[in-house]
């Protein structure tokens, strides 16, 4: 029998975890929950309900596991802890400095409800987490460096788009080159923001706005931009569809470290991803922890995970013996 | 109080968990065990015994790891068995083709002595094992690739100090840079042998060997060169030991996959070593996974486990809130 999960919230990365399911033999889709008029909204899997969230807890014989796909902001925060009473759930709440708070909310609400909830699953935080967890473990004395990009970041182009004259933009995060190279020499260096990364962006102005004025308020903009080298382009609003309408990310991970009795052999680790859709990718990662939390709930276990505590046999569709046999 | 460990076997990995447990303060160095004459063995850890390896089951309560550092040929296969129903125990077993059956007969032992075993650690298998496996569970629809090196194979250079005239040698296998920027590139490559590795020989030579004939022997040696391209440098005693001493080595897993409703969407993980030391790094990883054996026996799990099994927050010495707040 295929693990049944539930959709809670169908925007891009909503959408992401349906393609996914279909990519997993071993699952199925039973239901899509919105907020919105559930006949307004057109899923791909014909098998499929869509329904609105107010009928979600009737679902509860009926899905395995439910992905909540909804915002860190102000959406996961209280839908998690929701959810986790009734159903095993998988979410990719991102904002790390919340993250104690949210697992001390979602691990009493599973336990009561003698569920299992897995947290913060994705890319990062997800699999550059565990990379980084991965490599300290191994090698104690080093030092770790995350770059991000080349990507689109949502809340730099968010950020732009609030500005006066601006009509739509796009903003690539990007790594840069020599400080990723004297990464991967072994430099350790100590690398300040700007530093590590820059940005660059497409912006499409409002007819008669100041471009002027509007790539100025972009590059002093406190937090997101002043302390960045930025370059701003001012395109129409067909290039921006034509060539920006992706949403492309990835980055790097690495961890430089040393071993040896007199600390004399160097060692580095690196883990990059390349990813055509961020939404998608971080979708896919979802599915397969959705596949463990259902296995893990049913061993009995409750409570919340995040993907340190996961142990990797179980997000796979293949059992122990042919992971040991094709993959060790 | 630490982890105690002991190490039986002290050649090139026994010496690296001996650094790595210097490297990890809840850990200390109980006792090295050895079939040699314990007065011959000088170690670096001022507090730990040397004993016979007569004398390891005497230990059986002041020991809370065994670290099994003998080879995968014969001494593994008859060494992790036995000492699972006495110790928990670790190795890097590295024989692929047999892990099967070294996992059935380590499990038998572990579960009759209530110990946990962990097999296969290190980076391969180990570190690129998981990578394998995260990447395959997270995009189901891909191509794997593994490349190793730069770096030295033992196999290789024992198989050519074997030939009649050479004196002494050294192997690096080599990745080839045309066929990872084609898997990085999304092209899905088929590749042969030939076109993944290269293999590159330091040879010194006996005084009045036919270097000619040394080197086409190398070159059409079935398995080890023949399917690949292979260069052959003859050198001096000096310069190999001057300049091919170490035993560095690396490599690179790599998963290209693609998501997306029509498969519209390319990903590319990948994961890079870049390693100093082979044994050292091994040792290294060997020793975070002593940490779990500890932890999971205390739990009251038993029998073998692989990499595949041990959840991720078991090898850090960090606590999960620790984790949960510095890593996610």
């Amino acid at each position: 029998m295929s693990i049944r999960i539930g959709i809670l919230g169908y925007g891009n990365l909503g959408r992401g975890v349906e393609c996914a399911i279909a990519q997993n033999p071993d699952m199925e889709l039973a239901a899509v929950f919105t907020r919105r008029n559930p006949e307004s909204v057109h899923i791909l899997t014909e098998s499929a309900k869509v329904c609105s969230i107010d009928e979600a807890l009737q679902w509860k014989e009926k899905i395995d596991v439910m992905i909540l796909c909804g915002g860190s902001a102000t959406d996961l925060p209280v839908q998690t802890p929701e959810y986790a009473k009734h159903f095993n759930v998988v979410d990719s709440f991102d904002t790390h400095a919340r993250i104690p708070e949210h697992f001390a909310k979602v691990d009493a609400a599973a336990k009561e409800g003698g569920k299992v909830g897995i947290i913060s699953v994705g890319w990062d935080p997800g699999m550059f987490s565990l990379n980084r967890m991965y490599a300290n473990a191994i090698l104690p004395e080093g030092k770790d460096y995350t770059f991000w990009g080349k990507g689109v970041s949502q809340g730099h182009s968010d950020a732009i788009r609030r500005i006066a004259g601006v009509k739509n933009a796009k903003q690539y995060t990007i790594p840069v080159e020599e400080a990723l190279t004297a990464v991967r020499n072994g430099e350790n260096p100590e690398l300040t923001t700007r530093e590590k990364h820059t940005r660059e962006c497409f912006v499409v102005l409002e007819e008669g706005a100041d471009a002027a004025k509007v790539e100025q308020e972009i590059k002093t903009m406190p937090n997101y931009f002043a302390d960045y080298d930025t370059t701003v382009h001012f395109i129409s609003e067909e290039e921006l569809e034509k060539n920006h309408s992706g949403i492309p990310h990835g980055g790097f991970v690495l961890r430089s470290g040393v071993t040896g009795w007199e600390k004399e052999h160097r060692h580095l680790i690196e883990y990059q991803l390349k990813l055509d859709s961020n939404p998608e990718f971080t979708s896919s990662v979802i599915v397969a922890y959705a596949r463990a939390a259902f296995r893990m709930a049913k061993e009995g276990q409750t409570g919340c995970k995040t993907v340190f505590d996961v142990a990797p046999a179980y997000l796979s569709a293949k059992s122990g013996e042919e992971l040991r046999a094709a993959m060790l």
